[in-house]
């Protein structure tokens, strides 16, 4: 039996918001919450040793199917933002993504999302099974997400 | 009565795919489908003679709420894509946009989303009513949409 | 002999800024004139139906050796920009761009900038030859530039 | 005097190349050196308590007037960069710094760039002093840079 209590707490990268980020509207352009989520994405698969590169050479490329992603509240330049990545669910060929962005240091949600990926050929966009790291790193079918 | 048949075809923008769009997977990076829908509301907004930076000397600013985003099929350097913009639901403060990305010449869906904006004060952030113009646009409260 | 009365004037791109193009400052994001200048060079090559995309497939790519910008005056949200593209020096793997960003409708000179480009094989970044299309475009020797 | 030895290292701020900063090329996109400049400039800013937020509240900005960079090797998805900021020359108005990317770990250089800022009123543009507390910061006229 799986017990909510022992789940861990998702995985979180630091990010701040630099000029780049923002828009004349003085706050973080929304699609850059798009750009901080991949990243953490991509810094919780290298916690667990699988890179994106690496998988290019291996013709594994993974591509967004779909996301739906609520803006709370505006981020601002000099911001230090904390961005979840929690794999939620997991098909033979597609991975879903519970993210947000919380503000430092008062955990304010600033962004949160839902991101369903699929892993597919890079040469023909093909779908094709995940690889075992990333299989092995599933959630438990009972998992109460 | 308001009849289906009436309805003219949603505005749209030609956005041609540089190489500033793409990645090093091969395609159009999946956040600057949200530029790409971000420029075609603009220019809606433009053809109804509504300038954001006008606005913002109003203090007037519009956030994303909400976005909701299906990738159909992966986009391609040099490509040319239609963007369209149709204001599907209004309210006081907010707008909701339909809007998909259409390959040219075959019309291939490529991305569809529904995107909701708010009206806010450029100083506080504040929710604050649609500028009249906008409201003028707002489709009629029985569209069957 | 080369007359300079003879010379065209070189390729230009209308371009509009939008949102994205922005930042906190309230002015278009500096790196943002390099995207607008890699368009014009692409859109300069299109109308010699030179195309990125195809030359990939061949293994030609093109990378940016030096850039020396000048920022004259910012830009602002909703402008129209004027980008030109002009080839002044070419050798037999490298190209020299002259380009300027010009406000519309008055011509003010908002950037400037010169621009070398290598082409390289994609697979292994080395030189290679300019394709036969790219050496025909080629300004001659003695062109007063 | 000045003896050359007694000068420090340069500022260095870490930074990952994301899935973001790629193009089809499979290269880093090349304006996207200057972002990383401008996070280091940012982050050695940071490093000295000036804070680019708190400045604009002031009505003090920071553009860009020219830049010079070479770039020297590509860059790709998943590298480690390190980038430099080294101010080494400044007016009451300007600021001047070299600015390096080297790759980790081997610390091959990848750009480089001479950049020059100007210090200007968020509201009009207008050149204006530097803030003490960047003054503070420049080197002395006799540095051998």
């Amino acid at each position: 039996m799986i017990d909510a209590d022992d789940k861990s707490p998702p995985f979180e990268l630091p990010i701040r918001v630099y000029i780049e980020d923002t828009d004349a509207g003085g706050v973080v352009f929304h699609p850059k919450y798009l750009h901080f989520m991949e990243r953490a994405r991509t810094e919780w698969l290298r916690s667990r040793d699988v890179r994106l590169r690496a998988g290019m050479t291996d013709n594994i490329s993974y591509v967004v199917q779909r996301a739906s992603i609520h803006y709370a509240v505006a981020a601002y330049l000099d911001e230090e933002l904390r961005v979840t990545a929690d794999l939620v669910r997991c098909g033979k060929v597609w991975m879903e993504f519970h993210q947000q962005v919380l503000r430092v240091p008062d955990g304010v949600l600033v962004a949160e999302a839902t991101i369903k990926i699929a892993c597919v050929a890079l040469d023909s966009g093909r779908p094709r099974r995940l690889p075992a790291a990333i299989l092995a790193l599933a959630p438990l079918p009972g998992r109460p997400d």
